[in-house]
């Protein structure tokens, strides 16, 4: 790739003496960088380069601006939807090296980071302080990533979301300028809200080099519990009544007969199988206790079947370790096969009917699949077992997630609650979100008028 | 004002077509329409429109855009630094003929409601679920102006502002396009948030015409604790503390010694003359006795003198009435005279220097004034006692307001907490956001190409 007749080649060039060895042409290295954790065609970037500050990051993408050539930021490789390949070539910053925490003020329930930390890195880190960092995809992504694709996870109905917890960026834009967002204070009523603009704008209107997140105390007791209901729309209206009840659940999953079956295979647990929902509570004993007894009440208005909790962190580990596993006990039930997930948000209210109706559509299909849930949120996953060899079982699952968002779009849903646009749904964006779709393109030809920042993704919505 | 030869003439002249006497020329009405609540100069809008339906609000902006006529919108006239006033002339589009509450949705926790709905109007509404709305900037705002400028108030420790409450819009862009941002789902991760731009974007990006904001459920019990300190250093290490310890404290407020005295002669109380917190926690009766507790444990490990709590109705009402009151106490104080605010927001391991640094100021000054604060938040306020006939306590105040905007920049603070940027803050833009300025220029260049939506405000940042 170092042919100086193509406009990538030039920059490459041009960055070499930046960059030196960390600026990558070899095939494996770009092979790395092809894909992400979806089923999409991989493509090769012209190069990668591995950046260990904001002036470099400048560096990278004022050589690209100059010569026209994509700039594609990538995390920890963890996207789901296709959101790091670089279908158009181009050099893809990979943010690795950007991984130092800045500064930890535990007064102020903040820390500052480099966007190549990862979630569980920045936590260990912050071990000495009472403090943890909420949020939780499952995958141990960087903050860098998890803040361009508004990622979640299991606490959200709790914490919130990347949304509600980055609370200022640094991010250089498509020509070479470095910019802060947000200030150090909790809240403000000055300006437009940029931050929560390049918070889940998918690397496509800059390349965020740092990150003030919140913080939040680590709950002094702990408690979870678990139960298993007749029907979907039982377990759905349990967690509803908990909500406006105001019981401040940390975590409510749901798993269907069909992952608890799993669970209990590659587990070694007992559960009984039947929709089932999965609660953690945090606060004081006291509190945690009582929050406990009132989900319990009103699980059993609502007919569950047994409600088992506990406060012993053993039990909790492995209850808790049971649904982390969920995807590799999901993957076990046909040696071979590989998991195709979708991954809708609905309104909590039309959520039972959302399950009942996505459970149907897998029954009737060829495929064995499973449904779990973030369902405080309304946020559901799909998970479809393919064989990897077979075309038609891909097009089925393709299929079956398409479907799945048609009817959240029509119940006043989104595409995806945690997951993103990539590639995989820019066909969802204009049915979602009609003539918004414009002022969103205004917003991508001002901020980026070469269209170098991620090509190809959620800028160039059709 | 039908002179068709200049632009406004021509936009009023098609407006009264569709809209009738809701177009409205008369001096009266324009002159209500020149001012908000700060002592900025007024200016009258060449005519004041009271469309009732987002048809109508497209209507009135396509006729401007035609025309070239600057678009104000304005909700109750509660704003504090000059955003409604329209220094360029044009339509006020005033939404107080659109206040309907839409849809409520209990299960969801949320309501959909027109901009003109005000706060006070929503809760009565809500009345019957046992759900609240819960953004208290004091005034009864309009949530589309609550919206506009991201207003807070008490309760935002604990339930965020219309940051966090606001979940989806409806907005008619400068070009006269009716779109939707957000969905029903409480969380999203597809697209551009575009929500989060137009909230607190002092309608210079659009008009508002429809809000989904959450609720939150009605606490079923609720405790309210005092308790004065020997400094203020003492009263914000032990708010400090609380909030790491994880105590969910709904509302805290700081009041400082001549606020103290001002309360007691005005409301009839015999408070220790101190700084001095007030509390109020939300949740079951057993969980508010034990964060009153732990509250307490707290306050008196950081010197408070005396902690005073209870759950009694009237006491509690009386003690939120007192700091309701605390404008008029404030006014009370020298018969005759105005206040003057400074409003900002400080990390909050900042904040006793900041609002020391506040005191000392106005003790080396010939006014007279007070410090309030949402502590929780790490926002407080000043107000300056001013005689308004006298142009040398205007100055004086303007000096410390702008030496508090000053030093909350140093520290990592904004500018405005939550009053918002209107036209008196316009100064501090650049100095708090620096080149992100630029990007919100090319924003709102590529959406307002004509810089018709409320001229001479954010959108015209320097």
């Amino acid at each position: 790739m170092d042919d100086l007749a193509i406009p990538a080649g030039k920059a490459i060039a041009e960055l070499k003496t930046v960059l030196g060895d960390r600026l990558a042409t070899s095939v494996s290295v770009r092979d790395h960088h092809s894909h992400d954790t979806s089923r999409l065609k991989p493509h090769l970037p012209d190069a990668v380069a591995f950046p260990r500050t904001e002036e470099e990051v400048q560096a990278i993408i004022s050589a690209c601006a100059a010569h026209g050539v994509p700039v594609v930021p990538f995390g920890a490789g963890s996207s789901m939807e296709g959101h790091t390949i670089p279908v158009r070539g181009g050099i893809t910053l990979d943010t690795r090296e950007m991984n130092k925490v800045l500064e930890i003020r535990p007064e102020d329930l903040l820390a500052v980071v480099q966007p190549g930390v990862t979630r569980k890195q920045l936590n260990v880190e912050l071990r000495e302080t009472g403090l943890m960092f909420s949020v939780d995809p499952g995958a141990d992504a960087s903050l860098g990533g998890m803040a361009s694709t508004r990622g979640s996870g299991t606490t959200a109905v709790r914490y919130g979301t990347m949304r509600e917890n980055v609370l200022a960026l640094r991010v250089v834009t498509p020509d070479g300028t470095a910019i802060r967002t947000g200030s150090r204070a909790r809240k403000s009523s000055t300006g437009y809200d940029l931050t929560h603009l390049f918070v889940g704008a998918e690397g496509t209107l800059g390349v965020i080099t740092e990150l003030a997140v919140r913080l939040h105390p680590i709950p002094e007791a702990v408690s979870s519990a678990i139960c298993a209901f007749p029907t979907v729309a039982e377990a759905v209206e349990a967690v509803i009544e908990a909500v406006q009840y105001g019981i401040p659940v940390a975590r409510v999953e749901f798993l269907d007969e069909v992952a608890i079956a799993g669970v209990n295979s590659y587990s070694k647990l007992d559960l009984p199988v039947a929709p089932t929902l999965f609660f953690e509570f945090h606060g004081t004993p006291a509190w945690v206790e009582e929050q406990a007894r009132l989900a319990e009440d009103i699980t059993r208005s609502h007919g569950a079947i047994g409600f088992r909790w506990t406060t012993d962190a053993d039990e909790r580990a492995k209850l808790w370790q049971a649904r982390h596993d969920l995807f590799w006990a999901t993957k076990a039930i046909i040696p071979g096969y590989d998991l195709y997930t979708g991954d809708i948000c609905v309104p909590i209210s039309r959520l039972a009917e959302s399950i009942v109706a996505a459970r149907a559509d897998i029954d009737a299909s060829s495929l064995k699949g499973q449904i779990i849930g973030h369902v405080g949120d309304g946020n559901f996953h799909t998970a479809y077992l393919i064989d990897p060899n077979n075309p038609e079982h891909l097009r089925e699952a393709e299929e079956l997630a398409d479907r799945l968002v048609e009817r959240a779009l029509v119940v006043g849903g989104t595409a995806s609650g945690e997951h993103g646009i990539g590639m995989a749904k820019l066909k969802f964006m204009r049915r979602e979100h009609g003539k918004a779709v414009d002022v969103m393109k205004r917003i991508k030809t001002a901020l980026d008028p070469l269209g170098i920042m991620n090509p190809g993704k959620m800028g160039d919505a059709g």
